[in-house]
């Protein structure tokens, strides 16, 4: 554990544990929950002291500001068990770091370090069952910061509550992915808030994935709002171009978020000697290569699904299909990543962090 | 009422009135609700019939998709009496457009006018009490819709809750108000959600407009996000520039909201020969003006304070004063537009909707 606990949280446990009734072989994303959630109230200028208790619903007024106003924040994690039944995180601190950026961003205040390590591990212990053996099975963990202070005056809550909830997951196929390149929506603009990961920039995105949809594809890549020329990232993955051998992928900025990842995925290419230049990427030269036939990959990298291939894009009414490769950069990273993810390589950028007993 | 009521709404009074504990003096806006609200849910594919009950915390499971991905939108409207004790609306057909355009971009289905209307009269008839008489007394009515399903994939979901609460308000003297013209923030991209009364809009105000209070200032007059260079709106009012004396406004947009004061001060001015350009409005020609001494006024235009004067700006470390007039436009559209709504002044656009017992 980070800290040697000096915080003492008050654990109420469930009187009965659901883990029996899950079907874990048939798992959609995002729809199951453990047995237990943590809970810390922000009032009176200070975070109270965090509770974990038994998974359920809970109250606030109908005037309380995350549901007029969207003053919320989110982070997505993962744990993992290897084959020795150690529970393990992937890069932790960045995701701690980065909760507390996106609240600074919505005016929200920033969650104390150790309440947020030492809740999530006394949560992660309780859990442990949850947390499936083999390659592919995590427990999704989802950190949140909500504003619950009841009032309409359009201003920051004095009252929030972080949460963490948590998910099993399986390793899933989505299917051939194929993406629309954004012409008219947009997700973020500068000086906003695309680089937080704030609530209101997700709801943002269902009606023109929704559209990008119902002409055949399954999710949207952004483009600036300005030009919509340079290429950002998609609905919630960063994402990468392999263009005969070198990897692209636009830098962060105001817009795109600073993904976990991304960040892996740059660090793994460097070291594994496969060219990556982290630049502005044009819509233009994407589709130029597409036709070249020098376009090899494209894919998404983010927590939920590692990496996601997509096999093919449209763009001004034209659909571009991607070659079948056997030996992919994205199963090269997503197999170098998830090795290191269930402790079956070394880990050599000190990612990996352990869940002590 | 405008439906002959088909919709039997179910009522549930509230056993007891909280009102003779309210200080109607010294109301803090947005911070009372009255005895009642209105419930309405969306499941399997459609609203069910609306619903009034005692006003009171909603519960929701924590991974309900408003928590993560801001899928919610509001509107904000206000109920007047006048002095023979008649209710009256301004333009709700307005206000009920607007949230179905809302809602549409923001994924989430729209919602039947029959239910609309009569809910909310439903619901006002038995707040009668709650709306005082006197120029300047309102109920400011606050309906809204959130997304309730649980689940954390990040899509619309099938599940939601449209709700109407009320909240007694009086004219208040905000003291005078300066404004920071933003360089380097902003509230919407083309292609965004600038134009819908998102939730989300709103929190990604909060920061950078504490920034400007440090700075002296009490609100922001937002900028276009490609240049800073074209002035928009404020945060929750739409703007008005006079120069000389014409009227200035920028046109809507994606980016900005279709404000029901705006519009109505623009047909104003067409009725009352004030000249008025409705057009995209430069910082430069503003701060030109300024300089020259044509700048005489800057007023925001929104429901809640109907039209606020503002006394001065800052832009790019300069402070802009404008000078204090005693016959002001913003007066002139404020006396015209509340004896309207107070049903003091004939209609002649037809603005009023009474509210039948
Ligand atoms: C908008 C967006 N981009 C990218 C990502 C990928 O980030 P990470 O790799 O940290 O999961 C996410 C999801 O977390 C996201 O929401
Ligand atoms: C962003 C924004 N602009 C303008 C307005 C003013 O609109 P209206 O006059 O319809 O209240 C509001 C408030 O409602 C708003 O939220």
């Amino acid at each position: 554990m980070k800290y040697d606990s000096s915080v003492d949280i008050n654990i109420a446990k469930a009187p009965t544990s659901k883990i029996d009734s899950v079907d874990f072989e048939n798992l959609k994303f995002g729809h199951i929950f453990t047995d237990h959630m943590l809970v810390c109230d922000y009032e009176d200028g200070a975070w109270k002291t965090p509770e974990i208790k038994p998974y359920g619903p809970i109250q606030l007024d109908p005037s309380a500001k995350v549901f007029h106003y969207g003053q919320a924040v989110f982070e997505g994690m993962k744990a993992y068990r290897d084959d020795n039944d150690q529970i393990w995180l992937f890069r932790p601190d960045e995701n701690f770091k980065r909760i507390n950026k996106s609240s600074a961003r919505l005016a929200i205040p920033e969650f104390p370090e150790e309440y947020f390590f030492t809740g999530l591990e006394e949560l992660l212990k309780l859990e442990k069952d949850w947390i499936k053996k083999g390659f592919g099975n995590s427990l999704y963990i989802r950190p949140f910061v909500i504003a619950t202070e009841p009032g309409v005056l359009a201003s920051p809550g004095t009252k929030y509550k972080f949460m963490i909830i948590c998910s099993p997951a399986k390793s899933y196929y989505t299917g051939e992915v194929r993406v629309q390149i954004s012409e008219r929506y947009s997700r973020a603009a500068d000086g906003g808030v695309g680089a937080a990961k704030a609530a209101g920039n997700y709801a943002a995105q269902f009606y023109p994935t929704n559209l990008a949809k119902d002409a055949g594809f399954q999710q949207i890549i952004w483009t600036d709002a300005n030009t919509h020329e340079f290429l950002e990232e998609a609905g919630t993955m960063n994402v990468f171009f392999r263009v005969n051998d070198t990897l692209l992928t636009a830098p962060t900025s105001d817009r795109i978020l600073d993904g976990v990842t991304r960040k892996s995925i740059i660090a793994l290419a460097e070291a594994n000697n496969i060219p990556v230049e982290v630049r502005r990427v044009t819509v233009q030269e994407i589709v130029d290569a597409a036709k070249a036939g020098t376009l090899k990959e494209i894919f998404g990298a983010g927590t939920a699904a590692v990496i996601n291939p997509i096999q093919g894009f449209g763009y001004k009414g034209e659909k571009y299909e991607l070659p079948k490769l056997t030996d992919t950069y994205a199963s090269f990273f997503k197999n170098k990543l998830m090795k290191i993810q269930y402790n079956l390589d070394k880990d050599q950028f000190g990612w990996r962090y352990l869940v002590k007993e």
